[in-house]
């Protein structure tokens, strides 16, 4: 079944938070999102700034324990104007180096969906014209957190939240591990594109029309949000440092390939050892995000 | 003028040891490594293990301030037997789930150069038949230390070293900054294969025949390994944790932005905004490596 | 005035939960807590484990911006069982060691108010007998965290929490910001003994009669959790690694040198330079806590 | 027997450089050290700054895998004037924050030894006078490093070096692992007071004389620097982030446990559980020092 929503309240804080739409297993939901200042299609701003979250979506069905299953369908600018930070964030750079860096408002991007491109508006520097091609992904998304708990959208753990990863784009799947009765579903804070590590504290920040697909696997039990592609099956940690991040995420696949893969311990680490891959996610949020990741080529058939 | 240069001897820190050959700025330098135990292309032991290095090549005309230019134009494995670490190293995983990395022997694998791949031959596991497609690499070279150190050939920082990145392949120009008259270049450790961040603690680990042309840029002084190749120019960061190796790649590549490219302050942190890219070098070693890149179709020409 | 209370709930986050009980500006609480796995005084586990937590009290008149000051006035076993781990956390050792930590049950401790000392009863090992002084302290306390959040008593973050530090003892005045309305004040985990670090994951682990005074300093914000005792000013900061836990300790406590003892950025600086301190608190919860000291024999009269 | 040394040479590395001094196991030296800027008793700049050491000391029958004894018996500065960085160093507060630290000339103090007190002449600050007790220390002092390395006095690792400790002062018996033949000993880097974490990058630095008496363990092999005084045993751990440190120290003692005290794995970790008590050494250099702490009076006899 397909949804149609508009959002009347916003959230700030993935958490117990009353659901929204109820859907079943399997349904569709089409929506929108509002920029990380919390502006819409019009730019008029409808809710607070900070990664304002469309939802909570109720999912029939789910369980802690269980695995949400998000297919992300479509993830697309939906107005011109997107903005980003234009210098650099203090903890991205040499403690030394913080003086250095320049103070200006936040830079302004035209988004053309048509084109498929961000064209730099402003400020003025000796860069000359930037054009660059638009990647759409979601900033900011997952479940309500572990233990009761509502945390905050500026940050992340193991429920989601602002992990601000580039691979989050159109035709990715995610899978969340569920702490609550229904999942309670959240996303928000789109970026038209968006640099690795998110290093001047946002990507080219727009509202969104987004479409998901929500589902369930009951009784299977994730420890950290896990995603995959055509090519590409994905684990996310998020924590300080990126050490522990990177801990977090290889750990995570190196049980999944032994839940999922029928991997003998031996194996799955055979098979890291040489083939794994990493992306990172952000690190300038509270918490980092570290991306583990292995081709499908090198899997043997899902269990 | 080219070289062809046989070791005698092998050094396992990169410090003011004494030159195995004089060369001139623009000459060519043909020889062999070791692999990280020692071994030769028969198989032999020829020297203790821990990342032994060919060299040191005495750049003549290089000097404290200036910027020693490597390009790496061979890198190939010389023998059939590669061999590499086959289980997680804890300081990668949860510290929670380091008792449950597998004990296991080191695994071998049959490198074929004219196939160009790696078979995995030991040990047994599920996993089945891996063949891994060559991609060889150096994992440990650079320049004496800073200040008249002598650095274990385990660890890396600003004279580059043990950076473990998948990124210096054939084909690539390596920068060093330069500590000592001469510069003083080392290489050795060559991967067959490698994952990211070198997460076992090995690549392929394997004996190699290597070319390489080394160069002096006088009066240019940088602060860390730098590198391109023809799509991409980056910078490598090494210190622990991640966070910090992050802040030097970062940091470095702000500065070459200014320093090579007329750009700006706010021009160079609005390039870096949305075009940075990163990769893991190593997690494993000492110092972790970060890898700061950009890709040279967004970057003005170079001053 | 003072209130006599007794929790019939307790709760395992600190966010905006019902107010248990309002106070007055300046009024005082005599209640009890339950110890980290939430049994009580009888020996009766009353709710479920996880710090759980008596309150919240609500503070007439606190309002977010505003600072809430607790006097730890009475912090007293009141039972004669503690426990605590056994065995050094994993991630508390270097990862290669972790295979060496000893396996064993809780440790067991006969804590003794009267004779002021907590005896080691169990597992046996060749150690003998044990006989610690006690040293009665709150493991876990602090106020409704920041944004609306609901943030897990397994951590510790702006608004205090899961901190784990030595110094929480009675004759402690600490300071907490306010968040929400009525401050909404949590206390629990009792410890009648701990190491710095609380490097097994507990302290001698115990309920405890509470007595504290709570009060409100309007329009005096904070950043931080602050304290003093009859000798010292201190600030804590929560944070992975500890490094950063000690970046905001020390700025908290520049800006509390500047705001409330006058003293210009350079004075400030100076104060600090020779005669700073700092205490671990935990290095095993989510977030470590790293605490920041000045001897009050150095600082000006408070203004 | 008894040697008076006065340097002709001193080094910024510590590693195989030619010994100044041949002693035998159970001599005493009797010499001086310069400030970490080369200057003397007599404000004569004699040699580069960086922390140069005085020494190497080799001690007849110390080999590798020997510990190093090394008894401060003197510690005491010989001159009057004393300087120190007046700013809290950029790594130590938040990033954030960075902008806001003053910029100001290294501040001079008036070391009196006769009086015991440390007096800040400038720069100017509404901080008024400010008189501390001396606590004269050596910041950086230690063996030739592991495998042959010579390590800049700018850091710290397995061989000691640049830890700025507070603990380090007369009547403290420290233990180096020995990694080349006569251990050869340096130290240099003295502080007349110091606060915890050296958070200006200096303490009161100045020229010192010392007296130390060095001697062998032969065959006792230890990981980390060690050290007691009349009340505790302590370890030292160098790393960046300070949680590795942690491990660093927190491993060595519980090594040290079984290794001198017949303590079983299950004893030490019990012993550690509730008696462990931790120093900041050092944030400032590029490895953090952390200082694990027992109180002798928990200890069984030594065996």
């Amino acid at each position: 079944m397909e949804h149609r929503f508009v959002a009347a309240t916003y959230y700030r804080s993935l958490g117990p938070h009353p659901a929204a739409l109820h859907v079943a297993a399997g349904d569709t939901v089409i929506t929108s999102t509002v920029d990380a200042r919390g502006y819409d299609k019009d730019r008029q701003q409808v809710t607070p700034r900070g990664n304002p979250q469309t939802g909570p979506f109720y999912v029939e069905g789910a369980e802690p324990g269980d695995t949400l299953v998000v297919q992300l369908e479509k993830v697309q600018p939906n107005r011109r104007y997107g903005w980003c930070g234009s210098s650099v964030a203090p903890n991205v750079v040499d403690p030394t180096y913080v003086r250095e860096l320049p103070a200006a408002p936040l830079a302004e991007w035209d988004v053309d969906t048509q084109a498929g491109t961000a064209t730099l508006l402003s400020p003025q520097s000796n860069l000359g014209s930037l054009v660059l091609p638009l990647e759409p992904m979601i900033g900011c998304f997952g479940v309500a957190a572990r233990g009761g708990q509502a945390i905050s959208t500026a940050t992340s753990a193991e429920h989601g939240g602002n992990m601000d990863y580039r691979g989050f784009v159109a035709g990715t799947t995610v899978y969340f591990p569920v702490y609550e009765p229904g999942a309670l579903f959240f996303l928000g804070d789109g970026h038209a594109v968006q640099g690795d590590g998110e290093i001047v504290g946002s990507g080219i920040e727009i509202s969104m029309d987004v479409q998901v697909t929500l589902d369930v696997q009951k009784g299977r039990e994730i420890g950290w949000p896990r995603g995959e592609n055509a090519d590409w099956i994905f684990t996310a940690g998020n924590a300080r440092p990126l050490d522990q991040a990177t801990q977090h995420a290889t750990t995570e696949m190196l049980r999944w390939l032994q839940q999922d893969y029928a991997l003998d311990p031996l194996a799955a680490n055979l098979l890291m050892a040489q083939c794994v891959r990493y992306d990172l996610g952000n690190v300038f949020d509270p918490a980092y995000t570290m991306v583990c990741k292995l081709n499908k080529q090198w899997l043997p058939p899902r269990t």
